[in-house]
């Protein structure tokens, strides 16, 4: 299965283009759009999205990764293979997470050139037909490298990541490093841990684990980014309860 | 067939976590995400969408239904099927209107439980691999049982259901309960049938029937929506010519 | 492989509507949502757009256009072949650009109607059946015929075509109608061409060759469109450097 992971938006040609090259290289194969309006430009809370929906990827399993702000200039193109899953896309911290959590990945460079590759569109012309063939097994045209690391990127990061159409705001936090009684601060409030949404009062806002295994920011039956003024970027903060 | 039909709407990772779990467990079998923007939080609207769309279904397609705002409470979880088409979701009266237009149709509670079943997302931990199984032919893990009825909703939903980009209005009323000459209200306005857009006026507001057989109020070259100032739950009338 | 090509939007049942019928007839066909958003209702825009797209398609696959505002009329429709590629939809110049750049492609009028054929939806009633027999090679239900021609469009269309999420204004007009040093002028502003994003000073507006081989207006992290306050059907002009 190929997951498509991208800040492409959902508009635009952009994404059934490089679709198109990955289905005529791998006709077999699955192709999932899986998330596509990851914060644009911004490779860092794409990581942390990235490594959360990683978790449940399979043997075999190929995500093609791109955000990718730096197309045209002198980043490297990646491929790094972990327990099977590989993973391909730029070199600019987009698999840092993936990376610190899996310590026996390996990671090549894309060495391969297509004939005809567009200044700003390697998405399609470099990293589709890789992923395509990698799907089917052929690990041509790459060379073992050392990728960029973040070392100045948390384990968790207390930021918002992403906010979706609901208005529930993720961070890039694990459940994990929260204990079950938590508090979290978020723009000047304290909130208590809920199960789910069934547990929270109507216009309650509170924090959750959410689906991908994040601690999520959530208001029952409305939106948490609107009522708490929450955007991207937006810090959090874990207080004793 | 899989049709996905919910309420996730198109951003997020949602419905491509959803669509990897049924690829994954069905590879062969095509996947089509039918449609995803159904009025949030509503099984009343979308009752009345999945009954319209489903009359196109073929023996063996399953619908993958998720409109399920009592995810995390004890709602039943249901698998229904009428004619060789399967209906899989949540017991919430999502699947009244199905149920009450066939007779025939057999329900089954869904008994099987995941081994990892997250509180807020379960189309994709155990709605997704029962309506992939099911697909298969493999009906494993239901148990007869009788779904939660609706006796109450009427069997045409004179109110706005749906509006789509252009700005149509669609109403829960089939094509079969207005006469061709029959007059709808909407918003205070006197609303006559045109068969199709040309045969109205640039401007003109008219109702006809559309693609998916039901009323809809529509607007030539223009936002019926945004110039009657129709929203989902807007009340519509029929009278006499 | 089987493209769809719409202004359906990406919102509602239309698109997936669509998706169903040709997966039925062809389920062994890889098909993409190649681009949905294209200009409502215009078939202008629409042709240059496409006849971009169309380069990377091979011989076998079908494009299933819809940008269809005389749907229900008495416009005709088609399926084109050129050099082994087929394109299906409306007879409204949706196609002009691209029998414009292949002399030798070959036309034929859609005779063949289903049983039941909706006024609004020749997307999915006529035109999605056709384009899936094609995939399989399956020719029946056409007759030559002569496409309309529009011969007062131009070659290179100088005006924007597309805005995308982004805020980048694709043009109509080709790489090759500009030279390497040539200005654009638009919305009063004269733009010199940079290679890709990198070589724009941040805020600073100028025209690339962008991934579909179209000239494009953008601006250095942040929106051309907004900042030049630039719309689809914007004039843009060629002067001397």
């Amino acid at each position: 299965m190929i997951h498509l992971f991208t800040d492409f938006g959902l508009e635009g040609p952009y994404l059934g283009e490089m679709e198109a090259v990955v289905r005529r290289i791998a006709p077999e194969v699955p192709v999932v759009r899986l998330m596509n309006d990851v914060p644009a430009f911004s490779p860092r809370p794409a990581a942390y999205l990235l490594a959360a929906l990683a978790e449940r990827f399979a043997p075999g399993d190929v995500a093609l990764c791109v955000v990718d702000p730096g197309v045209g200039t002198e980043r490297r193109a990646l491929a790094l293979e972990c327990g099977g899953r590989w993973f391909v896309g730029p070199d600019n911290g987009l698999f840092e997470l993936v990376l610190r959590r899996h310590a026996a990945a390996r990671c090549w460079e894309i060495v391969w050139r297509p004939e005809r590759l567009s200044a700003s569109f390697h998405g399609r012309d470099l990293f589709a037909p890789i992923a395509a063939r990698l799907a089917r097994g052929d690990g041509a045209g790459l060379r073992p490298c050392s990728p960029m690391r973040r070392t100045d990127w948390p384990d968790e990061l207390q930021e918002v990541i992403y906010v979706d159409r609901y208005g529930n705001a993720w961070t890039g936090m694990r459940a994990e490093s929260m204990g079950d009684d938590g508090v979290l601060v978020a723009a000047g409030r304290r909130l208590g841990r809920r199960t789910t949404f069934g547990d929270a009062a109507p216009g309650e806002a509170f924090w959750y684990v959410n689906s991908a295994g994040l601690v999520e920011i959530a208001v029952r039956e409305g939106s948490a980014a609107a009522r708490l003024g929450l955007a991207i970027g937006a810090p959090v903060e874990v207080v004793a309860p």
